[in-house]
């Protein structure tokens, strides 16, 4: 299952609304077929996967990071029906699908073909692999992740807004291959007035992966040819695409965290003191009690001389 | 050498002016003696060493952190004749002693004695555990350590003020302990006034190791009763004992970083956002090049849900 996930993590931010898949199917100890969701929702893992082992899938074990979909649509088979059909002797799946056009009915048919079925396996990390598509089903909106590039006392930039270089080249090469995992990539005017930013992906071999780039302004007259435009956070929902990325500036962040949309955050920390520095604005807490509670650091590592701090929205 | 390090742990911050040392004595391959810099700076770890090993450490090794000292004193005799009396085949000395009353004369005696040395053993980690004796021969006076509860976004308090409490109960426990390992700590007058804090150390068994309170404050008039005054970061080199505390608040903390006196800071990091935070104040930074090559984080752990960094100066 954790090789399927890997699969599945090649098309993050390509197939919304569908969500990014990843299928193994194992035969006597051996790997016949890999697939994962196309760029674009189609075809699906299973399909892939079924493709890829030749067709012949009969006996074997299918391992797929969501259940397999019970609703064909004009661009394809329901993969129950493919998988039924095919007869492989066990299907075991990471999540179930939240889709209420699936939803249990794709274990349901499999075992109705005859087919064993095992469910919840390594299903944390399989919801993760594909959590922009599960905040669209559970929200409505896309995933929002919040990169910050951060000075050991919290400092975006220096009091007059000079944040070239906080963090260092590495930590710099991370954030493109992050911008890659997103379909949009968000900034606020004041952004786009000093910075001229260019929100494309700078990594060799990704350039085709860059985002759309968003505006988030009251003036939607201010919106560069070609990008996206929306006046406030709650207006996220009507995007297109399930992973959203706010690259700045300290506005827009503060704008997003206040109404609590804000899933994840990327704290890029460079081991550097700035003083007076301009750091992030009012996010609406009226007591530190208010503070706690909310967040918690998933994941860390070196990047350079600097860190990166991965920090999630606990959400009960 | 491990465990001679561990030994002289013990008394670090009880015995300035002199260095805290530790010693362990190994017989066929059993410990014999073990020792360490007493409270008020005599016994020397040697002298207490070979007092536990019961007076005779003939054709032993000794193990000693630093140097042994080739100057006798009213308080007692150097520990380099101690030991050429004494008559061990072999000394492993961790760091040198730059005390220019020592400096080599110690190790030079031993061998004048017959006994073999062997130097420069571990001496990074041998010097990091007396780094506030050394900084007080090196520089005059004692080691700096900076403690800083930042949130992730470097607040040190909501922009009222209020900043109970950021970190949990674990990493305020820890600052106790740390507390204990100081002679001096060190508050701005503005902190007095606003939390009016008691700089004991609040922890089962430690109470005894409460630092010396020093207000910094232009106004001496408004020191308390009991504590010491300077009126200047610059003034430090007068405060007795080698390693001082700043345990608040941001314009104390700011004042010694833009004077470039601060070696070491503790930030216990708190896994919440503030935002439109009270913060580091200004720091004399005029480009962020400057702010670069300053400080190397040398160690991190988890301390309930948050995380103390510490960071340390690095000094050519």
């Amino acid at each position: 299952m954790t090789a399927a996930i890997a699969l599945a993590g090649r098309t993050r931010g390509l197939t919304a609304p569908n969500p990014n898949v990843g299928c193994i199917i194992v035969r006597d100890g051996r790997v016949i077929g890999r697939g994962w969701t196309q760029a674009g929702g189609r075809p699906h893992a299973e399909a892939s996967a079924i493709a890829d082992a030749g067709g012949d899938i009969t006996g074997a074990t299918v391992y797929a990071t969501l259940e397999p979909c019970a609703h064909a649509s004009p661009r394809g088979p329901a993969c129950a029906d493919l998988l039924s059909a095919a007869q492989p002797a066990r299907v075991v799946i990471g999540a179930g699908d939240p889709d209420p056009r699936t939803n249990g009915k794709g274990a349901e048919r499999l075992r109705a073909a005859g087919i064993e079925v095992t469910e919840d396996i390594e299903a944390a990390a399989c919801r993760a692999s594909m959590a922009g598509f599960l905040t669209r089903i559970a929200t409505g909106r896309p995933q929002v992740t919040l990169k910050l590039g951060l000075s050991i006392d919290g400092g975006l930039a220096m009091d007059d807004g000079r944040s070239r270089w906080i963090t260092g080249a590495a930590a710099r090469a991370h954030a493109h291959v992050e911008r890659a995992r997103h379909e949009l990539i968000l900034v606020g005017r004041g952004t786009i007035t000093a910075d001229a930013p260019k929100l494309d992906v700078r990594v060799a071999g990704l350039e085709s992966r860059s985002p759309r780039p968003v505006l988030i302004s009251s003036n939607a007259a201010a919106t560069p040819a070609g990008w996206l435009h929306i006046a406030s956070p709650d207006q996220i929902a009507s995007l297109p695409g399930d992973h959203l990325m706010i690259e700045g500036g300290a506005g827009a962040a503060a704008a997003f965290l206040a109404v609590d949309l804000v899933d994840r955050m990327l704290v890029y920390r460079a081991p550097v003191l700035i003083g007076a520095a301009r750091t992030l604005g009012d996010i609406g807490l009226t007591d530190l009690s208010q503070a706690h509670g909310r967040w918690q650091m998933v994941d860390m590592r070196a990047l350079g001389g600097d860190r990166l701090e991965i920090y999630e929205r606990r959400r009960s």
